[in-house]
């Protein structure tokens, strides 16, 4: 697949970035949110597998390299302005550096942060 | 409720913003991702209708001010960074400007962009 017509649809930010939502496919359980260039972009259409950009490390990012958490590409969406990826996954594992199923365990409620997740065992 | 200690917990860009993805509390599926800075979190927790700021306007944005397409806020999630928020919402009608129920209408399939949802009527 060449990735040059769906690169040519999306706008990046002034670093060369575009956020991407990972979902899981099957559940709509929203895992994280992290940052893709052009060729994590590219090798993630290629390989199926993600492959984010790290800001921190300035380097691609190939989600579960180390760790074995990673994340099938299922399908790829682009929202109505070209500025943010959808990425449908199925994600093996926790998403969460946490070891927590998905990064978004804190709520707010009272007023308060409360944490929602436990880690996985 | 006083915003300020939830305000604390989120690390903002250099632009003073933090994206949000807003997710239909019921269904699991992703409408939206848009920006927000101080102004706009604290108002939302303040009245429970999202509203988020509009870079290209440079100012606050409420959603659904003009359209009716409100946001009611169930939960605001913060994730493990502190610098991605997820909205659970629940949306009335659509989402998106072009009067599609989400955003995120354009779908990479066998290499091209296809889109696989409709204007609402």
């Amino acid at each position: 697949m060449t990735a040059a017509r769906i690169l040519a649809e999306i706008t990046f930010n002034a670093a060369g970035l575009v956020p991407a939502i990972a979902q899981q496919h099957d559940t709509g359980e929203v895992l994280m949110m992290a940052w893709m260039n052009r060729d994590s972009i590219a090798e993630t259409l290629e390989t199926g597998r993600v492959c984010y950009w790290s800001r921190s490390r300035a380097a691609l990012w190939r989600k579960g390299e180390t760790s074995g958490h990673l994340q099938a590409l299922v399908e790829m969406r682009l929202d109505c302005d070209g500025d943010t990826l959808l990425l449908l996954v199925d994600q093996t594992g926790p998403a969460c550096h946490t070891n927590r199923r998905n990064c978004f365990y804190r709520a707010v409620r009272d007023g308060d942060l409360v944490t929602i997740a436990k880690p996985e065992a």
